[in-house]
């Protein structure tokens, strides 16, 4: 699609005040992106080419574990190395989720003055498979701003974290004492996921019964799949609201990077991102194309009078008769 | 695709089986359709012609509220009533769901003796957007069987519960006391989906807090979308474990039936199913395909050689050229 100038604004000017580092821009390609503006592809096009290299960190669990209150601490440590970041805070579309979280995020948004710290709220508006691109899209745009770490936050409910577990380099999982008896409802998925699970709210009482329940399932990880020599999932503690045990999160993040960089896991997790990039964008694509096509053969299908399958047969067909028939003109 | 006769069995020979009623035979039509069998498409093509019409009531919730206990005794009243039922369970593939409910579940597989209770659980195997497709195909095959009233549960976690409110003609959102506090994450999307809320465990002492709360958040919602003298909301409280309270559910769903038959409203979320259902199977087939044909463009990638925005234009692009080669050769 050709970049409209609507509002002033090209896709051209946007990436290139992008790539000068400018927030507001940042801000503005990232609306662009959530509202499915056609320029947000054309700018993605102009600022993806070459190999910026930021590392991701994904960090996930249920809500109420104090995932942004660890992001807002270990934004301190980045700070005071005086390692640019950005943080994006994934707001599913799942009546359960979202909101919970708005306090901790205040918290986080106490960085929004400092010009090195980039935070911005991901929304799902409207079609589903939206959220997975705008999570890509917005990581791109903030790579290119200049953050060097790049912490994703999702509020450990579904497709977001599946997406998040796919779009980060490493992957902290946060969890809270009490949670012990729900160990069974967290289940094998968690280590699969994890490079790092963080005990946060570690000054609660049931710390210790949580921290035993993660330990008998991290060992039986560690037997399955610590054979090759790889990379040894953590299990660490914090109190993140007072900073303490945030030196050794940080220090874990750390360790991983270099781990990726010297084994050929860094390259397998950079595949498996780019893969699942070109899927979130494809899908995002398709599905707004669809929406706009399907009406006719729905309402023929709630008349009884076809079959889904193959009402999907025939608007997978309709794309290419599309093409051609632009092609006669 | 053509029916195969790999396993001695091909999709007409499925097909009729189901329109028989044969239990072992729609059992097998869900795996294929869990599996992506090609022929699954094949005996759904076969089965959703003509209009058999179930009534699904979609019932969702946080984990641990107790869903398929509420439903195993909603089952109860349906047998009592000579209504052939199905229960599908979804099992979303988050990290953090899932396991948690299989006690409960055990429960409702009590009825699995009984020739007209059909339950089955739904798992989304490997592709993600394969849940959704899986849902609306097991709707099919239970309607085929024979189900008058089809529950569909799911964890209450993120795209299954969207997934659900678009397949249900009912949305039953279950809670429980204790969840006062949070009834602020629970927030108004809850009050978008469901047709009635249930408060379960109303014999826990937090109750009256809990049914306060959401009281006030059901009023906002009154007042907003009551003008229309539509379907007012209901809240109701009940203890499934000993079957208190419902009856009064019972009754709701009938009444929701009704009032869907005789407004407009039956027929609107008709045709929004059929677009739900359509966008379904075109997800997962497309899903299919691409990961099939995104490993050279997800190498590119990799290598910063392209950018993501253009590898999908090509990955759009290769569906309608093989077609063209098909035709010429």
């Amino acid at each position: 699609m050709k970049a409209r100038s609507v509002n002033g604004e090209t896709a051209a000017s946007l990436a290139a005040r992008l790539k000068g580092g400018d927030r507001a821009a940042a801000a503005r390609a990232i609306s662009w992106i959530e509202d499915h503006d056609p320029r947000a592809d054309e700018v993605l096009k102009r600022i993806c080419a070459g190999a910026v290299r930021s590392h991701v960190v994904g960090v996930t669990g249920p809500p109420g574990v104090g995932k942004s209150t660890l992001i807002a601490a270990l934004v301190d440590v980045a700070r005071r190395q005086g390692v640019r970041v950005a943080a994006l805070l994934v707001d599913p579309s799942s009546p359960f989720s979202g909101g919970a979280v708005l306090g901790d995020r205040l918290r986080l948004e106490a960085h929004a003055g400092d010009p090195a710290v980039f935070v911005r709220s991901l929304a799902s508006r409207g079609a589903v498979g939206g959220l997975a691109s705008a999570i890509w899209g917005a990581r791109r745009v903030v790579e290119t701003l200049g953050a060097e770490l790049i912490f994703v936050e999702s509020v450990g409910a579904g497709q977001a974290d599946v997406e998040i577990s796919r779009c980060a380099d490493t992957v902290i999982v946060a969890l809270m004492p009490g949670l012990g008896d729900d160990v069974q409802a967290i289940k094998a998925g968690i280590l699969e996921i994890a490079d790092a699970l963080v005990v946060n709210k570690a000054d609660l009482p049931d710390k210790d019964r949580t921290l035993a329940s993660l330990r008998a399932f991290w060992a039986d990880d560690a037997e399955a799949g610590g054979a090759g020599g790889g990379w040894k999932k953590l299990l660490l503690q914090t109190v993140a609201s007072r900073g303490e045990g945030v030196p050794a999160v940080w220090s874990a993040i750390q360790r991983h990077r270099d781990y990726l960089g010297r084994s050929g896991e860094g390259a397998t997790r950079r595949l498996r991102q780019a893969r699942a990039e070109i899927l979130a964008h494809l899908e995002a694509r398709s599905r707004r194309e669809w929406i706009s096509l399907v009406g006719k053969e729905a309402e023929r299908l709630a008349a009884g009078r076809t079959d889904p399958v193959s009402a999907a047969d025939r608007l997978l067909a309709r794309p290419a008769r599309r093409k051609a028939a632009r092609r006669r003109a």
